[in-house]
């Protein structure tokens, strides 16, 4: 048996046996879905900046395609084509406040995978428990394609395709397809697929839930099969464009860059496509004849095509927006699959919040007026009416709302200053408002120009093949 | 100024100290000549394999387009597009047998490189000093373009372009465009360009000086001028074709490779090249037109052009050949240039040997008697009988020869097994004889298939720009 099936194995039984008492067995969502002959046709790398400390070390690990940007450590695990920021990670004599506690930082915060599975995976690392600042763990989770671990330590886990767990520590859970879960802490659930919740006990709580039969047409997985749907043919159709800027070593970017913008040597630029200042366009993105104006940003996995961004505008992780018009001060949340067509383009107004896993799939024109919340699943101006509301009526909420499949209660005007807070932190840490308003903090749109990225290749024969090797990268003393 | 900038300017002072007593400085060499801004055009990459130890490590160091195999530090350094090889490092617990003595090795042997300037340099490992026989050291040493630091630790010293020193540990040495020493220990000398120098003290010394004026036409290094000649000017309109092998991060061999041979995923491989079995063709090799016979070999920087050899034909590092039919058994020593031209091809028989520098420049055909030894510049036959001797006409020398510029005394015998022996452990270690004649041990050709190769950027803007980050690179406890 290869080592790297060895590895496989190990973690699937370490996840189900935290997963016992859900009675949920990971096996038949796994076999026959993660290749593990892939393993060795990709190279891993990290970033290297001067600003960011380093400490990379890998045991008995595999790895590809990753993307590492801080302190790391990875022990008996295996990731693919997974990215793992460690941009944010705390630092050592810093003060993380939570609420009413001033936690002291007694050293570098570092990101720990311990026999883990993380396929096509993102992890961001900007976490917010504080039972653990200095260390974000991932012990044995496995997580699926295009699942988002955002902030969210996690233990025991497991994540269907494109569900996203946002600054929420868990453990013990299993996440469904397209789930979006921002609860603090959760333990021991079990989350139906196309969930939406978003909860801040004691303030409010938003709960969506996708009507099941139609989400599957977007994602569906089922057990003993692959992921399949309309999400999964989306990335598949442009995967090709991929392959040619991984298989190259060096790059020089494909169209001009303004000095104050940054654009990943692994994202993917095809045709009439222009950044204007303060554009942040991270790796594996994916830009075709669209406009990126000033401030405006492209996150991790995200497809932008035939659409125009005027600026400031957030697309978080694996948003995907096609034929889409888009004001100022728009944020699009995770996964987002905004799909207008040539003759029916959907139009954004400004301020307006689309929820993070929100499908707009319409064959009519759509037009949102400004300041509008948006969620679930749209496909034509009534649904649009029934899961949208204007901010300001949502401001006033005190008690509770229903609309559709949409259950709110708590305080509206919470909800909506914590999100606009939240995006106006986003939009700052990319670098959106450099040099704007004698704003003179850098962002990643600035501090992510010329990133050296380092490579890392599997062995490539013999029963290690696809196996990386057992390393420690640090730096110097 | 740029970090690059203030190492290199602290390596020339090194390296003028070390030279005090030659009154010899370097500065004029290399002033305008390293081009400090194409450290940050290329990445360095490193070898990983499961039967070799590493150990990287860079301390303020910069390094580029560089190939390490073993174990390695580096401190204060400059290295550019260079090879250095770590496979045939000392293990721990091994012998080392040097004349008389049994050296017990009490830690794996380390390569050393402190303060030291390599430019286009390879350092091949195989070091015979008994003295240092754990540590390979190159302290405050500049080496210019394709000079060959060849199982030969060095200390303070200055080789020009091409320099070759062979098995040597030199120490505060000044060592002349494309001279060849291999003499065991030498140490406050200045070496004329174009001196051939094998010296066995005791047992024999062959020397050989190259004609100043007309070796210039090839090589040329005036100081504060750059290399000029022949040679430059034939790397130089071959050098575009390996920006394509380095530019791409993902390959696939160009052309059919046995199972037993290994095509490294650095070389250059043009028109109608057929590889054999157990022939290894190393990294920044260039094959062009050529039939490589079962167990022939091209090391780094070798050319072949135009040329068919039939077999254990030994290409040392270097070596070029253009034009050329070669029958079984040849060794063509380190940075030989032999150029035949259509209509005036060189051809060389069996058993031949080919001393390391030797020119065959010619206007007429050439055809070299099997079992002859040949050196020097050799541009028509009555040169070729200048510089050749029949093997066994040399064997049977025990005082002393002299044929043209060269002059051979001791041992003709002991001189030409010596060769002999070398030469067979080259083709036994490079996986020449591999499955034939109930040979079992694998060599170069067989364990560098597939090599899994890591690699490093350097930083890409600010005053770090070119250099490489203070990281440690080692296995897992």
């Amino acid at each position: 048996m290869f080592e790297r099936e060895k590895i496989f194995n190990r973690i699937i039984q370490r996840v189900n046996i935290n997963l016992r008492d859900l009675n949920f067995d990971v096996s038949p969502f796994v076999t026959g879905h993660a290749d593990l002959r892939q393993m060795s046709r990709f190279y891993a790398f990290y970033g290297v900046t001067t600003d960011i400390p380093l400490n990379l070390q890998f045991i008995h690990s595999s790895l590809a395609g990753s993307y590492f940007l801080g302190k790391c450590q990875v022990k008996n695990a295996m990731l693919y084509k997974t990215d793992i920021r460690g941009d944010e990670l705390k630092r050592k004599g810093s003060t993380f406040q939570f609420k009413n506690f001033s936690i002291d930082l007694r050293q570098d915060e570092f990101i720990d995978i311990v026999s883990s599975a993380l396929v096509k995976t993102l992890v961001h690392n900007f976490s917010h428990d504080p039972e653990s600042p200095e260390r974000f763990f991932i012990k044995n989770t496995l997580s699926l394609d295009y699942a988002n671990i955002h902030g969210a330590p996690a233990d025991g886990c497991f994540l269907s395709p494109f569900a996203t767990v946002d600054l929420t520590t868990m453990r013990n859970c299993a996440i469904g397809a397209y789930s979006y879960i921002q609860a603090g802490r959760i333990s021991h659930l079990n989350v139906q697929p196309g969930t939406i919740w978003v909860n801040s006990p004691g303030t409010f709580n938003f709960l969506y839930q996708f009507p099941q039969d139609r989400l599957q047409h977007y994602i569906k997985q089922e057990a003993g099969g692959k992921p399949e749907g309309a999400l999964i043919d989306f990335i598949e159709k442009r995967a090709q464009a991929f392959d040619k800027v991984f298989d190259t070593a060096i790059t020089s970017p494909p169209i001009p860059v303004p000095e104050t913008a940054s654009l990943d040597r692994y994202a993917v630029v095809l045709s009439e496509t222009t950044i204007d200042e303060n554009v942040l366009v991270a790796q594996r993105a994916y830009l075709e004849n669209c406009t990126m104006g000033i401030g405006a940003n492209a996150q991790e996995n995200c497809y932008i095509i035939n659409s125009n961004l005027q600026g400031n505008n957030v697309m978080a992780h694996g948003a995907k927006v096609v034929e889409t018009e888009m004001e100022k001060n728009i944020f699009v949340g995770f996964n987002s699959f905004l799909v207008g067509k040539p003759g029916c383009r959907i139009t954004i107004g400004t301020g307006c919040i689309v929820m993070p896993h929100t499908i707009i799939d319409c064959s009519e024109p759509l037009e949102i007026p400004p300041d509008t919340l948006l969620w679930g699943l749209i496909t034509n101006k009534q649904e649009l009416e029934e899961n949208s509301i204007p901010l300001e009526e949502l401001r006033v909420v005190h008690h509770s709302i229903q609309r559709g499949n949409m259950h709110f209660e708590g305080e509206g005007g919470a909800f909506v200053e914590g999100f606009k807070h939240r995006i106006n932190h986003i939009l700052e840490s990319n670098g959106a408002f450099y040099h704007q308003h004698n704003n003179n903090i850098k962002g990643h749109a600035q501090n992510n120009r010329k990133l050296s990225l380092n490579n890392i290749q599997p062995y490539l024969f013999g029963e290690m093949e696809g196996v990386y090797p057992d390393i420690t990268i640090q730096p110097q003393g």
